[in-house]
């Protein structure tokens, strides 16, 4: 199975992290194809950044359906331009936000995430109110860590997101930590044995997910918003993306 | 990998079903260990029933995580007893309604649900609000065909369960479909080609998501409601069950 | 007029307390019929202990019913096999849980839950939300006071109880109590004169509640999930209540 | 005990319609002290006449509060001036559309409301989600009769809030009716043998809840919106009503 | 255009203030014609005195109807009597309060209303919800400042306003900040000086919004609940109301 | 006053004609200063396009602001990109579909939404939850008919709106009727005239709304989501972007 991994951003070095974390986790015959692509934001803190990541994204998400990729990952925790990317591919796509909560939905009644930077925690309660599972969600929660300092093993921003945990613990009732951030994948477990809950990493989540997806032969529906888009000029920079 | 599933009525043959099904999906290396309760009803078809099937499956719950079981699943569309489960197993449990639910939210933004009988409805929708997934299905339908009847290839009973996706998707904007009896398991991919839309199944979306929480390291938070029972005398008839 | 009063629970002293409190209320004219199984724990703390609970309550539900009771109070705050209860009898059910909630909205826009121990949090919610009336209570909160601590007067417990209604008024803006234990029955009065706001204990509530169903000569509906079970085979140690 | 009753709009006939009907109801010992205001509209009938019919019917309240009155009903289905009532008397106030809304969902998951003109709809619509049971009722139906054509027994109207009842359970699984009008108080009985389902009249339903919360001793909490109205001057032609 | 501005008190002092506002904000060619019951409350502080200022301020709206007004404003921020307005006249019915609540919703995700005093606290969350911005809304406070006190520059009001904001920021993420009381018109600019951030007043918006549906020859639909009222007599004192 | 309104889509005669539609409603002194990318798709009708609209969106966004827009108003009902160019711009910015649901909010207490295309159902769906008002539409609707069949007068296209409207006011209980595309701009009044009932068009909506927040001085919340973009690289194609 060839799952398609794109880091929304074109740091490189963090697709390369995040690609190990989901080699980590895939089935031994999964082949793990990351991209990234070549215009776009170096990180995404907010709407803004969004919103600028997006047409590098689907181009890769558009490459990779076009090369075979049997599912495809978007590995940035806002799921930036999820829906445009179910109605680009053939196969199906998953964000590792999503992929987190559902997996949180299922070992806690009530979980808590902690994210980066305060400026996203408006748009993760937007999908998680999109996605049906606001009322699971206790709190959203910003260590105030900008993504790029997650890149490397950072003592401090370590200890502002493992503060956080502790406050959703002690007064959310948290019973889960969703990480809000696919630079935190290498912590989960760290944190989950400090504070002796379970922690939930988007990317290895997504990971499983998709190869569910894969392995139960389940597909986007095209009923409904998801349906290709319809053929149609697109002008300008980027005519190179025309359905 | 080893997979403790449950039916939780006493029709073997319905097990057998089921654990076929189950092993069709499963991974290589996962032992799908099928079990169901000697004592209960013969199927579960509303609230009376799932109350007297529940201290027959949560017995087998105990046994197989005694015995090593790596998650657990609870093979009756209505999560039978998935809360008291999830309390008294160090492994992972999950429900096959809440595995069609989240499974149907990643590849539609909106599905509709088909069962087997109308004094069902209301326990699905409760359930789908506990979850949070209500918003997510547009109308849970019943076909009006027994448990029992799915035991075997039956036409009528497809027929049935045929007409109410097709108005599911005429009158419902249904894009995908979930099947609401752990007996519909091997209709799925026949209703998905002739209607054209994603037809999720329970059973074997609980395999990939149970395989998925083992292989992720995450078991149930003991945090909150899920905490381990409290030793106390149980009398009687139950007191094989106490903790 | 014949109310039946169950205590789900195998504890006598206990039940001995809630007819006490029952009879206490009561109309001059009604009998205070209380029972409670032989079978299952001798306290409800959490989803495994109401797991076990339901079936002996069931049982007395069904021979009191046979008995001829005009209708059914299921004593336990987590209105324990509620929904099971009411397919299984002629006569009205009511739980004291829902009983106090529907008092308490009628003479308070908000209200505030004080419960025994926090792995009663997430039930008592989820009930709310069935019911329809998480809106109207500000919040669930546990005194972390074991249920059968409340058996007779306890100075520790009434403390532990009494400094959670005075956080509920100063940070949930409650302006009603409901206790959420049948073991709080006697305390109401106390608590409602010391903190000067409204207390709502469920026993008397449903006490009332029933007698007014009765008076209406209103039953439970049968055209939903309340339908009588349908008949079938149960196996082994629970066929006795086959229906 | 004593019950004020008051219905709020100025037609006495239909007082002592709704007077008779609780009497019917009422306990041995209570007395039913039905009034009704001298000034305001004959029949309330949308937010108009609500607004006029206020006035004169918390005179009443305030009169019967005086004299003793140990609850209060206010006989207008859409719960007219409830809660300015909750804040000028010291006993209790209970509407009859909450007390329906209340009964009904003890004996049904899902009910309906039949009430009188379209134009209520939305007002009742209302008051559901403000009593937080607009989850419950599965749909309100209006049977186009006005107010005043329910004073007699009246063919025609019955056949079309008959009609409305059988479309409500066939269309929207209804499980159980409202009448949505203190006129519709007399066929209650008649409905129900006819549909085969519980049907609920709000005048006979506030009479069982008032007594309840007298003789449970629960009165509106004043800690919220309902505290006692701030003396000050009230000018002109309203200044008698002046707290 | 001729807006008809109407204080549902009898002060006034405040509705020379509140007119003033509201023409510091008009558009040139708008006329702003004032008016204030001769019955009624000298302010509006909770339930009791909502019902008694309605009807003399209906009685200003039909007049100013018939008069030729282009649109009404009601300058209470309870939006009291507003759906009873709508009925009542052929132009368009604006509250001050829905809308602040609107004009707030289009540059901020998320606000805090600070209203005068705690008994507003409901009523007001009442109105978010009917609006159906309850979930903009991250909290409603009270300053515990009486209306009339804020009639003439008051610098402990002020001060005690001021704090709540402070409030709000930090405690409940408000991004942007409502001032819960007509009286509160002069204070916008310079909280929103202090703050640093967007202070909406629901006068000045009124205002706009209300020359908006002019400009857009928008009036309230009749084919739902502000149809209008049906003729029938008043009896007594308000028998000059007779629609 | 100066207004920049960009339609995000790439058809110059599309922006000529909403341009038209805001000058008809915009005040003697609003300057409208209509733009459209260079970029982009030349109809937007599903995710993929919306992704593909935003960035040209953006960009003119940001020089119109630079230039000394007073406001902007995003001329696409999806309100794509609205919450990116809140970030861009020191102006406050309106989407027209948030216009409309405003709007319509204050004459009608239930309004429906007859857009183009069936695939736009959902996304203005979660518009209308993320905004708040999801309560307040009974049902989008789609007319099946293509954005640019829009542009000139087109019989058929005009029947199948009719058409939606009428099933709205039939079967909806619709009290108004928002028009779900800026093509549309020119045929409210005739459907008005034709159905008898209020029907809002967005551009004309948010003409009047964006004059308002500037008379009002109200700007863009800074201190949630809509903080300025950080500073930060943007590699090829889309670098002309960068914060």
């Amino acid at each position: 199975m060839r799952l398609h991994l794109v880091n929304p951003n074109t740091t490189a070095s963090m697709t390369a992290k995040i690609a190990a974390a989901a080699r980590a986790t895939a089935l031994p015959g999964t082949v793990i194809d990351a991209r990234q692509p070549t215009m776009g934001p170096v990180s995404i803190e907010g709407y803004y950044d969004e919103a600028f990541a997006v047409p590098g994204m689907l181009g890769c998400i558009r490459e990779a359906d076009r090369d075979g990729a049997d599912a495809h990952i978007i590995a940035c925790f806002d799921d930036t331009g999820l829906e445009a990317a179910r109605t680009a591919a053939k196969a199906p796509v998953i964000g590792i936000g999503e992929a987190a909560f559902h997996m949180a939905s299922l070992i806690a009644a009530r979980f808590a995430v902690v994210t980066t930077l305060s400026v996203s925690i408006v748009p993760i309660e937007h999908n998680l109110r999109k996605y049906g599972l606001a009322e699971r969600c206790a709190r959203v929660r910003a260590a105030e860590v900008p993504v790029l300092a997650l890149e490397e093993r950072n003592v401090e921003a370590l200890g502002k997101i493992s503060a956080e945990i502790a406050a959703a613990i002690r007064d959310d009732r948290a019973e889960a930590i969703v990480l809000g951030c696919a630079g935190m994948a290498d912590l989960a477990a760290e944190l989950a044995g400090k504070h002796g809950l379970p922690v939930v990493d988007g990317v290895a989540a997504a990971v499983t997910l998709s190869e569910g997806l894969v392995r139960l032969g389940l597909k986007t529906s095209r009923l409904g918003p998801y349906a290709a888009p319809r053929a149609k000029t697109y002008a300008g920079l980027l005519s190179p993306f025309q359905p």
